[in-house]
């Protein structure tokens, strides 16, 4: 089943993601749903026509500039997110100098270290590549400063009962803008609640947490982390009064395009 | 996370499908990539309002009408299928008097000998409930007659290479009907190329599959196969001049319409 895929494959990309939430799953790193999860997404990304709608490009540049605006951004992580863009949103949080915090739904010791040194290892890797272009400073110095949180659990998220209360107090408590990848619906409402700024990527945009966010990047994950760099390390746009509804409306004209045709 | 799902949760018939995907994968009844195929219909169900819509219920009608004058019926099962929707496939099959054929896409010896004791032993308790209403004859033993085909590999679909090609002689190769949910296209297309009637269950009304069979059925195998049943024992409907075509595009508007709610 791991067998390769030719180049000419139209769906190569999907479906390497796809080995890779696979392989993840056996390594122990993801929960059981996590596949399921990715296979919602696939369908969606597929409804969407599996690229970045000018849409998306528009989410995405709004949170690169609320991400570089704000005064303790964090970038909170799952494991399908650690899976399929760890290695961009390393780069991103160096980019802006913020920290990484994993914070998963269904929280076990083990899996939260597991994820916790694969993006230390990471970091390792991408320290030795060539700074993005126009990125100004020591890339190997801002790579190896990004912190990873997650560990800690001396956080708490006021208005969510139980295991999914816990964070970290310098990452997700501490934050006033966040970005999180493929969040539940009552995590990211209560963020909200707490007056946080809180932009989700999400390839379904019905569902509760797309409708809830301050920005809904309604794209692939791994898609929009190698963008957010880009328009974060350009850094020429500033936050605007963002009309979310307006941009999920565009995502779901998207899809009743694709079905429709 | 296979907490008890209270009865008034919205989602309880879809959550307890999922959980049944997870708990089959644990014990080594379905391949890698089932719990993904498993994500993508949730997905497309999502989208169509996970029910049966009235152009899928005339497609399971013409199902059960070409089923019923088929001269050797037959009915394929892959893992998801047999775990999700074993036994009303197996009420199914002895209301036809027909075969169930395990026939699986990443073939082990391992698995294809999981699913079929697991039919096994779900015909012994199926074989104890009462027959069906209007149902004529021996439930029991119409059960306990269902044929589980599978294991010989001793019958070949022209036109596939490799594991794919293989199947049972006294089953998909002998069959002038097939009903195959959660199919793959190139079988679809090899079966239908052999001048078999190919009638699929698929969620994806834009799969290759949806496409290529004979009668679509764009719904979800377990409430299919209910529906299925009924009409199969109350045996009133001819088949027709199926459009196919015609019923994907209605289940296209319906998520069309859905989406832009």
């Amino acid at each position: 089943m791991m067998a390769e895929i030719p180049d000419s494959h139209p769906r190569k990309i999907s479906l390497l993601s796809r080995q890779r939430i696979v392989e993840a799953t056996k390594k122990g790193l993801l929960a059981d749903s996590a596949m399921i999860a990715h296979g919602r997404g696939e369908a969606f990304d597929y409804l969407l026509g599996e690229r970045t709608s000018e849409s998306a490009k528009l989410a995405i540049k709004e949170s690169a500039a609320r991400l570089i605006e704000a005064k303790n951004p964090v970038i909170s992580v799952n494991g399908n997110t650690v899976v399929l863009a760890g290695r961009p949103l390393i780069r991103v949080a160096a980019a802006l100098g913020c920290p990484i915090e994993v914070n998963i739904y269904y929280r076990t010791e083990e899996r939260i270290e597991k994820l916790h040194s694969l993006l230390q290892r990471e970091k390792e890797i991408i320290s030795q590549e060539r700074a993005p272009e126009n990125w100004n400073g020591d890339w190997n110095t801002a790579i190896m400063s990004v912190e990873i949180l997650g560990k800690e659990e001396d956080g708490r998220i006021q208005g969510l009962e139980g295991p999914r209360s816990i964070c970290s107090s310098k990452g997700i408590e501490n934050a006033d803008v966040i970005l999180v990848p493929l969040e539940d619906g009552d995590r990211c409402e209560a963020l909200v609640n707490l007056g946080k700024q809180v932009l989700v990527v999400d390839l379904n945009p019905l569902s509760r947490t797309a409708k809830m966010a301050t920005v809904t990047i309604v794209d692939e994950i791994s898609r929009v982390a190698d963008l957010l760099l880009e328009y974060v390390v350009n850094n020429n746009e500033k936050s605007t009064k963002w009309d979310n509804q307006e941009s999920l409306n565009q995502a779901l004209n998207i899809i009743s395009k694709n079905v429709r045709n």
